[in-house]
């Protein structure tokens, strides 16, 4: 059996997602939200357009209003403690577009593996493996954003590289490029969480790292992860890699930070930093409301699933 | 509440595991392992001296027997379905080593982590936070691997560079260098999982690469992991990243593999290939029974790690 | 941490539900339902008018229509296996019934917990402890008993006794007098599980009947569960209680069922029957459109939790 | 997938356990106990001597040494916070007396179910079925009883009634009566705990009922679970069962306790006390040493299990 015992402790900021890309509705259940926030639903709005527009040329002609309902677990705006419902109609969705696949699997996408592991799938989208099913988890992560910046906690990611490229001008030229070729490009997002207690994160099983891995792996496209120097310290010697410590007026202080906030699974009180490499977008050339890039939508999906694995170690 | 439901249908393979590195003893429990396999010892005890000793110049003075005692589970050799607890006794630990270290904390280990965590740690070595803390995997991934086997499924694990080396010679000679210099260095491991059915991971919160990354993040001294092409996608075009599949007698067959056997989190049927990168070991030069280089001896629980994520998955 | 593995395997029909009984609406997410089903709504919605009416004189007047809505999981009304979100809009919600508890605490209610645990309550109804919290449990039984009946297993449930009184016209005199009096009564229900399969339940963390009997306290009112022969039990002689068995034609039989069809937590193949004991309804002779009786409106829950639970253990 | 997360908050005092009855141990490992508990081994060795011979004339003549051995997790006697490991080596087992029950099934024991579920079993004992299988649970409950002392909570547990007899002498006589018939008889053990804050248990999954429920029912034998007023509370009225509350100097205060201490799943600091109904032994008649009656030694059991659901909900 799964569980070693009859009764669990609640866990933090618990979220069930649901919802096909061109189904009825897509949302979420958020379980364990500390009761008393009341939610900034302008927030919420803000990063709902970055997820959907991404603020940058390259940006998808998909246009959803992306109202969002909350069905439960708030009274006059502040959180009751209960699980938080809420939803997302599809109203934009043109199953229309899908028909020539609804036979057949696009390269690089979900629909062989999905046919393979149910034996039917939602051939209108996406279905679960759109991005568009990373929504939920945006919206929970905003809420998550609030509650940690009562903490003095704040997630943050931006693009650091796209198709290679780090200088953002050079990254628009590219951009420019691949929408008229009718391809597209990958790139790497930088992720950053600055204000964090020490002693976050389990010694073995659920290591800080691990679990902030495991999250980055969830969002769709993700090929890589590392955090503090990376795969760069493959090619280090330990003399250039240790973190040495000293003690000022009594407090521990770092003088270097190669180990990106994280010793033994543990956080140190230190910037935990870390990279997501993400892959071309696999539909090509379509000329359609599709996007050339991921990346400029995809740091709020990065931020989100930060901010919700902090939530879960808080104490 | 942490669990949705009053009841949890059987996990295979979990694994609870238990033991500081210089305590008695050190070991762990699998729950979920299914009845009527006979296990072979001797296939345990190789993968126990492949941690142990690595099979290098670089290998560590630590000679520990590591005999391994079955306390349940098993009937004249044979697997019952029920909990299957084991242990190593730690006859060659000695905590004087670790005297000086009592009351301070050594850089770039989970010393000072640990303390901020629990408030007490057992100085008399690297505790939880030690390379042994790994051992208990190893015996349950040998099991793992066992059992895999008989559906035809190979999970392989070797050192692919060290210090930026790729050719064995020179990996040598940069491990000789460190050595006489008591200078220490990281490496990258490549995995590789063979014969691998369609339809293993879930779309969306456990994706396969999901439970690969967080369980290979559970080592210690991991930086980074990738997949498939990996952080090489992030600087790819679409057009050169796309696995085409064809149909051929009747079968789909794919033409490239750069997504690394994964699609939409679920396994497509090819080979899973992955890398992870280790950082130098913390300890330095001090010409005693510690290793330069972790890399040779990681092999092996790198394997252990990967085979108790594709149990876990197996229907 | 919580989990000894860094995955889990596929749970099936996890359902995670959400609503105030006043809020916006109520209602439910299942994930791990087998794809492939075609749901029949009418069984849904005759099931929820048992929940709503309980079909007797004893019958609240509280009429919900109850329109279920489905938002994912479907494809031309077949399960794909992904999440299937439902709600159910509380149009009949009346807060100012409540008003006057809004500073106070009714006795025997949950108000007094809720505020001691949260800080904060939904005080327009009963919230989460409300009996109409129970209503995702049914919509989700209801799926769950359809998909059971594929396998031959038939759930069920009805009313022993109320007030102590196990013959039905002694049942309804008493119901009467209660409503003349304003009172209230508790009673017990009677449930049977038919067909099942031997082999279903854990050896010991999750035994079939301790998963079954956690289930029924989750239903409101439950103060007490005993399975087989029960609390008669403890007054028996080993001599009385034991269950032959015998060989007939190369199967096993049994020839007595004091165990209720599960011998060391596992099902036996016998039919698997339990009582669960309810408190009355605390809400007392408000004239008002409140229950005097909750029985006959459980028995619908009780087969939803059972089937449920049942659903968890199936292979 | 089972959970709806990456990562989850570390849960207090889980427990795994491993070991046949007459296997090489038996034993258990405690994850997330808290750090800094000075263990007091004689308090531990006292629990073990009430489950090994329940202190009365009934008690079998099994004598079990016991002896624990702790393998990890304390540091000079104190816990380190890391995963606590135990041992109890069964020294006294005797296969042989099994012998005769290789190649059948004895009646109202679990061979036959564990035969089904599995294809094999230990034929040498009761396996993991055997009453044995809960003394990790007793060494467990016992360090989970001084950590909860720590904050005023008490859990006891007694027998208030043997084959229907609630006067000791009467129940003396009973045993005495049953040992020379070589029957057995059941009983019934209550239990309380005093001291609980209000506050603990979830709304609906994990009410506080529904765990010391599941609990009980993972002890062999268990056939009835009832709290507060329990199976009496089916007969009375609303107007006899509700628990009024005043304000005396500023504190709640209740005037009745017919709820047991919980309401709506959470406890609001009265005293939580609940009844658990046990069969009779199986085993008939051998004159050998197992029990007449399983009850003397239960108590310890019970209160064993009570400690570790209330230490799980502990913040």
């Amino acid at each position: 059996m799964i569980e070693k015992s009859a009764v669990e402790r609640p866990q933090q900021f618990r979220l069930t997602t649901f919802g096909e890309s061109h189904g009825v509705a897509i949302g979420g259940v958020i379980e364990g939200c500390p009761s008393g926030l009341r939610i900034n639903h302008q927030l919420i709005a803000e990063d709902l357009a970055r997820r959907a527009t991404g603020k940058t040329s390259s940006e998808s002609q998909r246009r959803e209003p992306d109202e969002v309902e909350f069905l439960s677990g708030l009274l006059d705006g502040v959180t009751l403690g209960t699980p938080i419902a809420f939803l997302v109609r599809n109203i934009d969705a043109k199953p229309e577009d899908y028909e020539p696949f609804k036979d057949s699997f696009r390269p690089s996408h979900a629909d062989y593996t999905y046919q393979c592991k149910y034996g039917i799938r939602d051939w209108r989208g996406g279905g679960r493996a759109s991005a568009r099913a990373m929504l939920p988890y945006v919206v929970a992560g905003s809420i998550a954003k609030q509650l940690l910046a009562q903490h003095g906690i704040c997630v943050t990611a931006e693009v650091s590289s796209i198709g290679g490229e780090t200088d953002p001008s050079k990254m628009e030229t590219l951009l420019a490029q691949c929408r008229s070729n009718g391809d597209t490009v990958g790139g790497i997002v930088h992720g950053s969480i600055k204000g964090l207690p020490a002693g976050l994160g389990e010694p073995l099983e659920d290591k800080f790292q691990a679990c902030l891995a495991k999250a980055m792996f969830t969002i769709p496209a993700v090929k890589g992860f590392e955090y503090g120097d990376g795969f760069a310290m493959a090619a280090m010697k330990g003399s250039e890699a240790n973190d040495t410590m000293t003690v000022q007026e009594g407090f521990v202080k770092f003088l270097s930070n190669h180990s990106g906030g994280i010793q033994g699974g543990i956080t140190n009180g230190e910037e935990v930093f870390f990279n997501v490499a993400f892959k071309p977008i696999p539909t090509l050339g379509r000329g359609d409301r599709h996007d050339v890039c991921a990346l400029p939508r995809a740091t709020v999906i990065v931020e989100a699933m930060a901010a919700l694995i902090v939530m879960r170690f808080m104490p």
